[in-house]
This record gives structure tokens, sequence and C-alpha cells, in this order.
């Protein structure tokens, strides 16, 4: 009666890494991460992908602003005063951009990094240790994302991949979900071009999103609201591949909606 | 040393759900996925989700059409001509179109149903038992979601969370992943505003598209080229609700990006 051939069966796990204190400048994320992987799980298997909010990573690597301390533009200020928003916001999420693709109706959303387009630049007022001050996204995520993964092959003998996750907005969509903005040791695209379906007829050509999938996974363990800002993924097969996450960012030329 | 309260562990499992055979029209859904349930799992549990790719839905429900019975018209022969493209494919498209988002280099973005964006209006190719022959949208994948829900609610006692979704591309950034453009038994956006964050402050509005999450998280299980239709997540908590997903799609009005 079932004329496909039986299909393996399989699970993917995923553990949230509770336990994570507040993270301060400097503050040692491999071991911080570690700890919470070895409370939660015993320690690292072969295979398993560990995922960090950008916050903890920014915190970490001390990618943190005082507003007080920003001088805003005029461009800025208008704006800001347009659509009652903080001047000061603005002027950093300019700064970092490197590209506006809209700034109207008191939304500004640009490219920052190498691509990534959110609203401000990425920057991040809530779940500040300290009032008055935001965070920006790290530097380089895909470094940050491969130190990390270091610290853990160092400890735990066995090197997971590593992606760290950002909280966007979408256009078309209501509501956000994560993505991945740096990723180490896993491909993060997966080509199906040219392999076959279950009737053995060759897909069109299929280009998953890996690890924003992986990213928007451990979102859904990732309360915003309740100290969760790492999961443990266990179980999913990925491609081992050395790129990064600047290879999810569509080139210009190839994107109708900007 | 540890400043934060301790956050209770918490861990999500996803079962893909394999044997589910070739889809016919008119094929039981609920009883083809109850059997795959309780193959791999035993049955269900309270709070687990079911999510269902669309292609087995339309397949089930008829939406199904032969390329070769379709009469395409001008507008439809002089973009598929000018870009290599299938005629009957573009004029589908553009009738199963509520909106053209839109229409140059060969790419056709629109939206359809409920106001989901996609390609094509989502109209797919691959995986077809039969060569020259399409898959539509289902008419409405919120119903399906309950019809399915109510299926498995019935056999099992116990009714999960339904999620129907569909692989899509996205602006901005390369490789697909799976949409929630259907879904039953659960809030699919999950309001954070209001709340406190792990440092006692209260987080600026934020709304997570947890039905999104939720798909993109079993597309990690539903390879395309394996047969793994339908997956099985247990153990995430959600909000019960009679929202559907197309709450998810956002008002014209609030769009920067159309």
């Amino acid at each position: 009666m079932n004329a496909e051939p039986a299909a393996p069966r399989r699970a993917v796990q995923m553990f949230a890494l509770a336990g994570i204190p507040a993270i301060e400048p400097g503050a040692d994320l491999g071991a911080l991460v570690g700890d919470a992987i070895e409370a939660a799980t015993g320690g690292l298997c072969a295979g398993d992908v560990v995922v960090v909010c950008q916050k903890i990573v920014s915190k970490a690597e001390g990618r943190i602003v005082r507003l007080d301390d920003v001088e805003p533009s005029a461009r800025a200020r208008d704006f800001a005063s347009s659509f009652g928003k903080q001047a000061q916001m603005i002027e950093l999420a300019l700064r970092e951009a490197t590209e506006v693709l809209r700034m109207q109706g008191g939304h500004l959303i640009t490219a920052s990094g190498k691509g990534v387009v959110a609203a401000n630049s990425g920057i991040d007022r809530s779940n500040q240790t300290r009032p008055g001050y935001v965070t920006l996204l790290p530097l380089d995520a895909d470094r940050s994302a491969s130190l990390l993964r270091e610290a853990l092959a160092a400890r735990f003998g066995a090197a997971p991949a590593v992606i760290v996750t950002d909280t966007f907005g979408r256009p078309w969509r209501l509501g956000q979900i994560d993505f991945a903005i740096g990723a180490a040791g896993l491909r993060v695209l997966d080509d199906h071009a040219g392999r076959s379906d279950w009737s053995g007829r060759e897909l069109e050509h299929t280009v998953i999103a890996v690890a924003d999938q992986l990213a928007a996974a451990a979102g859904l363990l990732m309360g915003k609201a309740d100290g969760l800002p790492a999961v443990l993924v266990r179980g999913y097969s990925y491609a081992a591949g050395s790129e990064d996450a600047g290879d999810l960012v569509r080139p210009r030329d190839q994107d109708l909606f900007r």
C-alpha cells in the first residue's frame, strides 16, 4: 500500500541553556556557555549546534554605548523629533549603517555589517543591565561564532557548529523571528540542486537557509523574558563547511525589494 | 556569583514523521499523519504541535492542475517567452494572485490567499507524482489545519496545534526557509509587550511570530529530498488560541517593502 521507500526515523532535540549570568564586557563566553552546556546535557556530542543570541555576544565584546555620550547629527535630530524617537538611537543606527533602505514614518531600516538588514541597524535597548545604554551588533559575528566554537572545542574535545542570532522583523509578515547573523563550522546554505526527490525526479533548484532555520528553531526556546540566551541543538545533520553568515546576505543586484 | 534567577530547564523534541505515502486527491490526511505519529512516538501528548508541509495538503485536497490544460493569457505568454519560463505556470500564478508585487527579470512575486507572499503564488512543480502537473496552495490552509487538528484529536484524545508550512525565499537574504501558511489551535503571534526581562525591566514591544518559528524549526527535518512531509514538535509551550496564519500577514499600509 505504501509506495514510498521507508525513510529513516529522525529526531532533533533542543535544550535551553539555563544559568548563564548577566554578561559584562570581557566576560568569558566560552566558559559561561560551556558551564551551561555541562549543566544541561553533561557535555557536547559530535554534530551538536550551539546557538547564542547576539545580546550576550555584543555585551561580552563590549559593544555597548551610553546614549548620552552620542552627539546626534541634524539628520538624526530631525527624524527623531518628527516621529517621537530618541535622536541618539537614530544617530547610532545611521553610523552603523552601510545602507539606508527606508527612513520614513518613524521606521529606519538599514543594512549593516556584512549586509544584515534590520531596524535601527540591530541596535537594541531592551534586556540591558544598565538603563541608558544600548548594544550594537558584534563587529564580526562570524568571528564571534568561530571564537566560541574554538573555546568549546578546547573544553569538550568536539567542535560544535555555532550560530549567533538576532531577532528581526520581516517585510510582508507580522512578528519577528530569529536569524543567523554569525556562523562557524557549518554550511549556512544547503543546496538541493541535482538531488532527487522521493519519487526519483530531480528537484528544482532549491537552496535552504539552514543557519536561519536553526536560528528560528532555537528562537523557540530563547524566551526574551526568561534569561535563556543560548540553546543546544542535537541530532540535526548539517554539512560541515567554512561558509559564514555573510553568505546568507542576498547581493544587491539579486534583490527586488530594496 | 550568578546574579540571575535560575531559569527553568526546558527542552523541545522534534520527530520526523516517516512512512507517509505519496498523497493522492481525496487521501485521508488525518489517518495517514495519525499512523505516522503512532509509528514515531506511539501517540500524541498534550501540547504537541503537528507540522505538515503544504504539498501533501494541496494534493489531498485536489489542488492539482495539469499545465497543458491551462490557456495562457497574452501577458503570461509575453513574460514567459521573455525569460524562458513556462507560460502556463505564469498564467496560473497570475490567476492565483490577489496582488502582483514584482514581475520583472523573470521573477513573479505575488500575494495570494490571505496575503501570503511567494514566488509564482506558491505554485510548485517539484515532488510531483505526475510530470506536467503542479500543485496550488490550499484554498484555505487555516481550514486545512483545523480539519487535521480535529481528525487527530478524535483519534488520540488530545488536540494538537497544527501548522501547514511552505518553503519560500526572502528579500535581502539568500536561501529559503519554511513559513506558516495555515494554523490551528495556537496563537500564531506571541506578544511580549508589558512583560519584564530577566533584569526586571519592561521589555520593548516585541511580538514573536511563533508559528513561523515552529515552521522553520520543523523545516530542519522536512528534507525535500527524503519523503518527510510532517514533523511532530513536543515540549514547546505555546499559547492556545484561535488565531490563524492570516494573522501573520502584514497589512499593506504597515508594509514598507511592497
